[in-house]
């Protein structure tokens, strides 16, 4: 805890004034003013975000966590548990969803075992920092105790500040992996929005009417026997949490700690992005929401964080798929920023007065 | 005429077959179904349109059309008319927003002299179709003779496929350059979705509520004296179009006669589309809307092609630049189409069967 702890405490505001002069540079860029709309936008938090003025975001990072979850015992997912171990070895193969999409916009993912319930075969590209095999049943008990929901955002920390210290993180994304871990994020919503649960949950990777009614009772009773304390983040990990939300909790906190832009990937990182606030509120200013997932909930929890999205694709993979595509527009927004000409220097010119 | 006539003759409905075929593939990938959603559709799409199921878009290319305007005498841009030939030379050194933006996704930028008021300094990679020295004032009389028109369209078809045989093409983009063609834009999109001019005009490179009051009257005014016929493209061109509209409008048509797919830009594109769709319903197929434009008008326009478009990003600059971006996500969607594992390669368990 003591980590985490004196990670939250160097956490700093974004830079606002500087903020303001990135926005005379792109007022100053030949297009009409503003024209870029949300490109515009994005340049100028990058800029709030890393303190520099001319961002270069050529080190980008994906943090795919993968976990299991008791709780599948209970049928609230349309996949068995072992895929979660599964797609893991897909990752690593560089054939899923996730490798594609990073490929295409060079940036590195980093596969952490936070908690499947399987040893799986070392791979070079591995990260183990396994907390547990997979989290205890959150309907019927805790889903793991207070010591390992501290140790598995520790652990996030951890591997983000190795990889930063290895090979530097110009930009970061989340993604996850776990079978179950939609119910989980779910519960994680409706508790810390203070939301109707029916309200927050979806279909997840695909569940039928039946099996969305149980996990709606699932969630109910999970929040019901567990009582989690909206405002205490380790209380919420540690009784209806997972081991890769708490994982990706840590993530996002060491980013805004070494002043990374987070790109949230749907659903599960925006539920570990609402644990991480309640660390530090001022965490909020370092999430860039990638796009709105098709899963119910994620529009509630968005709201909750003030973040629109930048993309609409009715996209619900996880694995760090939408946030790959939000790296790739932040790195173009920087471009836009850094490489266009201003009206002087290409002697354009200007608009003319209006009456 | 000829060239434009057969041009059209020889477009072939996509092949939806085929189309079928590659939801099978995608359905057999390591996600679950229909979980990248419009990325799917994209890559479905794109299948249909080349007629090849393991599409691969190396060659990507934006033609960049620019033409003057005589309406510009009226006051209707927040920009003077000399800015069309500032901006081309602009584009040329490489330092505009479509620059940066096509650099990004690998594509190329073709700058096309359609018609502006004066000459340029040759340069490598100008080509230059010039046509007129900007059109005649929309408002006075029409924008150019029938003749012209069709030269324009022609010359639009030509670059076009002197591109494809100097270096290949595999996706199309859209772009344009020329102060005062949202106010021809805007007439075509009202006479040929059959609108009120009101419901149509924007503000394009930011007027005032007075200068916008005034851009309404000019159209109605255009519209009114020049009676074009919404069911004949030349007609729309001649009487209210432009030089690089009407370019614009040969290339797509050129683009789904050799099974291109054509990414469109913003407004002025659109325009070009909704020409570009009277010569031919079936060209529909062929197109792909990047992006949402800020300019009022172009929900309708969209709406008139069955379009929904992939981004909303509050830009409205034009150039091309909504059309990099949606070809950057073409793109990703045809790698995710061949690049993926299918659940048995990757070993992977299918859902479960649900009751």
């Amino acid at each position: 805890m003591r980590k985490i702890i004196k990670i939250v405490e160097e956490i700093e505001p974004i830079d606002k004034k500087l903020m303001e002069q990135a926005q005379r540079r792109l007022d100053n860029l030949t297009k009409p003013k503003g024209s870029l709309g949300r490109i515009e936008e994005l340049a100028r938090r990058i800029v709030g975000i890393t303190g520099k003025l001319e961002p270069c975001l050529e080190k980008k990072v994906i943090f795919v966590m993968a976990g299991d979850h008791g709780v599948t015992e209970e049928e609230v997912s349309a996949y068995p548990m072992e895929v979660t171990s599964q797609m893991v070895y897909n990752f690593l193969q560089g054939r899923a969803a996730i490798n594609v999409l990073a490929e295409n916009v060079k940036a590195k993912v980093i596969v952490v075992d936070m908690g499947i319930a399987k040893n799986l075969k070392s791979h070079p590209d591995l990260i183990v920092r396994k907390i547990g095999y997979g989290t205890n049943n959150i309907s019927k008990c805790p889903a793991m105790d207070k010591e390992e929901a501290a140790k598995a955002v520790t652990a996030g920390i951890e591997v983000f500040e190795e990889e930063l210290k290895r090979s530097g993180i110009d930009i970061m994304g989340t993604g996850d992996m776990g079978i179950g871990n939609t119910t989980a994020s779910s519960a994680i919503v409706a508790c810390i929005t203070k939301s109707r649960v029916e309200e927050v949950v979806g279909r997840g990777t695909g569940i039928n009417d039946k099996a969305l009614q149980k996990k709606i009772e699932v969630i109910e009773r999970a929040l019901r026997i567990n009582h989690p304390d909206s405002e205490n983040p380790i209380d919420v990990l540690s009784k209806i949490g997972g081991y890769e939300i708490a994982g990706l909790a840590g993530c996002i906190l060491a980013a805004a700690r070494y002043r990374v832009p987070v790109v949230l990937d749907g659903f599960i990182s925006t539920a570990a992005a609402l644990i991480s606030i309640k660390f530090s509120l001022k965490v909020k200013e370092y999430l860039i929401s990638s796009h709105n997932s098709v899963e119910k909930g994620h529009k509630i929890a968005l709201s909750y964080l003030n973040q629109k999205p930048l993309f609409d694709l009715s996209m619900r993979l996880g694995e760090g798929t939408g946030a790959a595509l939000g790296i790739g527009l932040a790195d173009t927004s920087t471009k836009i920023l850094t490489q266009m000409a201003t009206f002087k220097e290409a002697k354009i010119s200007r608009e003319k007065k209006q009456d």
